[in-house]
């Protein structure tokens, strides 16, 4: 195998039609030409984000547009509740906390989704919420977390609900509107399959209210001048785009509208129970809690006789074929499979049979063959 | 032609072989491929920037890398002299702003470059300056400022000097170490002739020595993560980049160096004027101040009988090719011609040749061929 095999959480593996796409001449990014594509690329990132709303893509990848959407809502002091059960509930708390709001965690063990009645009560606890923020996909755990009864909570209270569904988007399912999510974003790099460094963000008019009043130092990503920009016609961005990743993202989601987006969606469902049967069938542990776990990545238990560095050295060095570590505590404790884009039972077979074939060289035992086994008898199940 | 040529001041034209080099396979950001395709192209950076200190990649365009020279050094009240002759002056201005800090403006006329006097005059008048801002190339008016000339006076106080060269690097003389430069910062999309969406920063240990002291809210763009992700063998970037562009910019950064740094400069120093000469062939005279002219662009006053929409316009749809109008309150009274990157003699004559056409259709008069007989002379005497 010539390409070495992404099975990493994000980025993924990109089709050649968006390669090709995203190596077209360069176009004037103030022209009318650009203004097209972008027009184009933005009502389909709204219709997979299922908005009525405008989105906005930025040149940043996806923690660029986890800033813009704390900055332009958070102003000094402002309570925020954020739900952190992994690395990248973190990050808005620690953007929360940069952009000198007053954090009220609602803490979750990682491994496992929030439950809805947390959020609750700390609502109901603390006056003067501005804004709940949750990861959709916590790709550090691989945890799916509730956002559709987590919706139905926070529509009761003043608050915004801001969502990151970056590792989720086009992957699982994600209603803006139906679910209430005020400010939802996404990126590039994962579920949609498009190279990384371009992010996307949707904002409803209860957003927009709360952003008009905010004054924060925000400037690359001020969300008030990519709506000023966004309403031209034709529209443009406020300062230079990478205008080769929008060729990139208007391919990328016309291949997801293609397929289908409840089509795609099912897909990385039967991807994801076969990813957790075929690690199971090996004698594996799945590290988030049952009920709780990702349709876009599995996180898998290092089981105890093999390193990480042993293990997923294997993996690349003789097989070409990339999985990721754990982040922060939980490197070297598990390892995790992406199963996103366009990655399908192709791919999860090359994995499968090379991650048996590492096993049984660290000297685990198991029917050869179990893994992959497992594999054929999810998707059979699904044809 | 079938593709466009675009003759604005960046995005430029994109070398074939940097296009194919982008749409390479997308590799793990956090495996060892990606660190030494990382680890060589902040090297030739750095070798482009001309310095012996570290440079980072940025996953954003210019004003992202302009963001971070500001938000990283300053706190509020802090003083700061912004150099401002043009609209990217502003905006390190208005970032200065933005990130709480003190504006003392040196005001210098649109079309003219800053006499190095009033920045000595601004700080000899101002205790505890932070920082002097300038651009080097103003791309909204087509003036080169005198960086060498200022980095001596600002040589001799605390501040830091803190440079735009988006537009110049790697088409005009830009000496970091030597120059006293302590940030200097590029993009992707200019003289250097990769797609749009990549920005580079280098900072020197002053710079540093600031940025360890100041606590401000900057996240996505925060120097000191970058530093720490850029010190690991093989380096990583604190966020996940754009790794497409990487590979675009480690191929056009290949081409500046093939090339040569001093002929790639020479070259748009001939660009720039024969891009002059041509365009007072044809009667038209130039908006910048003689001697304070751009090699990377030059603007054009709007002759009296021809609209800016009818002379780009016609330029754009009866020819392909595309050039720039003036920026705020130059909106309709100048267009730009960029001769930056890989734009040559060849696209000039095109642009000549049809410039002179549009020129005729609109009822001007000079001699057919005027224009591009200038080109022609001025290439000859510097073959």
């Amino acid at each position: 195998m010539e390409d070495t095999l992404l099975m990493i959480p994000g980025p993924t593996t990109v089709p050649k039609r968006v390669l090709d796409a995203m190596a077209q001449p360069i176009t004037n990014h103030r022209g009318p030409v650009y203004g097209e594509i972008l027009d184009e690329t933005t009502a389909m990132m709204s219709e997979v984000f299922q908005t009525d709303n405008k989105s906005y893509l930025l040149t940043g990848s996806g923690t660029s547009a986890m800033e813009a959407a704390i900055a332009n809502i958070i102003e000094k002091n402002d309570k925020v509740i954020n739900v952190v059960g992994g690395k990248f509930g973190q990050r808005l708390q620690q953007l929360t906390e940069v952009f000198g709001g007053e954090s009220i965690e609602v803490t979750v063990p990682w491994g496992q989704a929030v439950n809805p009645e947390d959020v609750k009560n700390a609502l109901e606890e603390n006056d003067d919420v501005k804004a709940v923020t949750m990861i959709h996909n916590e790709s550090s755990t691989a945890v799916v977390n509730p956002i559709e009864e987590v919706g139905k909570v926070v529509k009761d209270y003043e608050a915004l609900f801001v969502v990151d569904t970056v590792s989720s988007l086009a992957g699982d399912t994600v209603k803006v509107d139906d679910y209430g999510l005020d400010i939802c974003l996404s990126g590039s790099q994962k579920c949609i399959a498009a190279p990384p460094g371009m992010s996307a963000i949707t904002i409803g008019d209860d957003a927009w209210n709360v952003i008009d009043k905010v004054d924060s130092p925000t400037y690359y990503l001020d969300l008030k001048k990519m709506r000023k920009m966004g309403d031209k016609q034709p529209p443009q961005t406020p300062y230079t785009p990478n205008v080769s990743l929008t060729y990139a993202m208007n391919e990328a989601l016309s291949m997801v509208l293609e397929e289908g987006l409840d089509n795609r969606i099912n897909r990385h469902h039967v991807g994801a129970e076969a990813t957790r049967k075929a690690a199971e069938a090996l004698g594996l542990s799945l590290f988030a809690r049952e009920g709780d776990r990702s349709n876009t990545l599995t996180a898998i238990n290092m089981p105890e006789g093999v390193s990480d560095g042993d293990l997923r050295g294997t993996m690349r060095n003789k097989y070409n074929i990339e999985i990721a570590g754990g982040q922060d505590h939980l490197s070297g404790n598990v390892f995790r499979i992406g199963h996103m884009g366009i990655t399908g039972l192709q791919e999860l077979a090359m994995t499968f049979t090379c991650l048996e074939m590492t096993l049984k060289e660290f000297g685990f035992e198991f029917d050869a063959g179990a893994g992959v086994a497992a594999l054929q008898d999810v998707y059979m199940k699904n044809q």
